[in-house]
């Protein structure tokens, strides 16, 4: 029986997604890597889904690529290597398509590929026991992941270069005050804050959310003029949307507005 | 009689752009966004001007789209807000083409639309009084205005996502400490000083910094070997003008250079 | 006798450029400039070559381009400045084609053009007594050496122009602070620390730091899914390499890596 890596619920418009390898600290092998792969792509294509909650059993959150795993395979380790990140990229890009925004829960030690998962979220939450350790540069490679992405869109260039060349860790504040995460939130209360959050942002105006990310993945590779015009047609759209009437119609009737999520 | 909604006066190089429904917390509806784009048409067609200084009458700098009159448009939502945003959008670029620096002095609370009115200027000077909300997701709409192209530039993706998801609202030293705005002016002293700073900058090397803001826009975009060729352009070609020769004879003979801002 | 402006010591896999006009504060003159762009071609070309560390003799580490010269040129100004600034800009892409990390030890102050040679750097070390101070807009001229294109990716776009429109000078600490550095070392150790960090660096995996810095150059203007795919055939080619056998191995075997940087 294959093992059972990463697990998916979907409930009331919220998949949650469970790294399930706790025993090996979530170190996702070239099987975990397919499983997250096929979970998102599940998710991407369920339309009741408005929000994405990426958890882990455990301790660790995730420490990356399964270095047992990847030693055992002599020989072409450069093709098994390129089908495990290929597999992560691929589930990352499924989720993007959601229609809502993307949680994770950041309950301990995070490294390698583990990264990526982490922060490509749009919320990310840390227990004040996560800690962040690149590391691949320590073992001869260079990153997976989109971290040579996203650090240097999230703590800019130089403490990305710190980060990937000496391996500096960071523990959970200084993973905030860096901008590499959200908030700290206390141990005990993490996980039901997670939730909380990823409920409410479920019950969020999910095609708002989307355009908006959609324009923040974009932002720095458009100049001024392009981006303006394409805030514009997302603004117009919005607006003669049935979340962006009920929106409105909510805050001059100031009440709170019962958004669905839809086009 | 139409509203005046935008003021303009042009005086000694500088342009001042005043934001004029302080009953509205100026709120800017169709004829407003109208005014300010040709307003800025204006200034960028006027070769004297070497400065612009955008600020507002009474105690909001501008809370954004009018929502009272979107709300009243039933028949063509879309279209009304695109027309408002194009608007806004359109002023910002002739701004931008204005051969000197952009200053902004934001005196109160600042919503939606005026977010980008605010940030988008070369320098942003606060009141403490100041205070930024972006609002948009809370209405089920994404943003217009620049800001998402604006703020991964200048507050990091982490915080972008923070401020446009979960509406976090910025004080003004917080807007300074993320970045998002240059410096905090007492209240009472920010007009003063906001007005001594746009003279002194319509005072300056326009030219350069023209030069050096069309640099920076389009900085992220452009690879370091690109790049690189356009900063040995400009400084080769400012180097041998009027101001450039003003400036090292300035700075040789220990005197305050006298510029033109003259091509 | 041609003045030697640049030195140049290759040893043990470590180029040591050192800036050596310190009776002119490291001013780079048409000579320096052209000299500098020479000795990075011939380190870019030395495949024994693992590590660069750039430094300068004297207290300033380098206050730009030589104004003396540039005054002393009437004939064709704009000439003779584009080929400094496109000398220092050639020299420095030689030294991004290095296969691996390039560190400067900045013992003192920095202007104009030095800022680039300084901050363009993937680790930068600055003694308490380093100083910054762009000071190109202050004579009328806008930044070459990369500033433009450096800036905004260090310290966002809004302390960018804070130091290039009104020319603000930055302390060791606040440059650290800002993002523009790596870290302060005590002015009378920097020298043995930068020596030490840029062995260690030699020794390094030199493929490994180059296919990262290049991920990180291109990462602003990529989406997100081209750079997924990148990241992906370099890891799996790194898997596949020497450096990254070894550094596999030596995790699992809990030792300390020895790297050869080669393909």
């Amino acid at each position: 029986m294959t093992e059972v890596t990463v697990e998916l619920k979907i409930e009331d418009g919220l998949a949650v997604i469970t790294l399930a390898r706790p025993n090996n600290m979530n170190a996702v092998n070239l099987n975990a890597c397919e499983s997250f792969c096929k979970v998102a792509r599940t998710v991407s294509q369920n339309e009741t889904v408005r929000a994405v909650l990426i958890r882990a059993e455990g301790k660790a959150f995730c420490v990356g690529g399964d270095v047992m795993e990847m030693s055992s395979i002599t020989a072409d380790r450069g093709s098994h290597v390129h089908k495990m990140a290929t597999a992560i990229h691929e589930g990352m890009l499924y989720l993007k398509k959601v229609r809502g925004l993307i949680i994770s829960e950041v309950q301990g030690v995070v490294a390698g590929a583990g990264i990526g998962l982490a922060i490509f979220a749009d919320i990310v939450l840390l227990s004040e026991k996560a800690s962040f350790s690149l590391a691949y540069t320590a073992i001869g490679l260079s990153p997976d992941g989109g971290a040579t992405w996203l650090l240097p869109r999230l703590v800019g260039m130089r403490r990305a270069q710190t980060l990937l060349y000496e391996n500096r860790k960071l523990s959970a504040q200084e993973a905030v005050d860096w901008g590499l995460a959200t908030r700290v939130i206390p141990h005990d209360e993490l996980e039901d804050h997670a939730l909380t959050t990823a409920k409410k942002m479920a019950g969020g105006p999910g095609d708002a959310f989307s355009r908006t990310r959609g324009m923040l993945d974009c932002s720095l590779q458009n100049d001024f003029e392009q981006h303006l015009s394409l805030e514009a047609d997302n603004i117009a759209a919005l607006a003669a949307s049935q979340d962006g009437r009920e929106g409105l119609n909510a805050f001059l009737e100031k009440r709170r507005a019962n958004f669905k999520g839809s086009f």
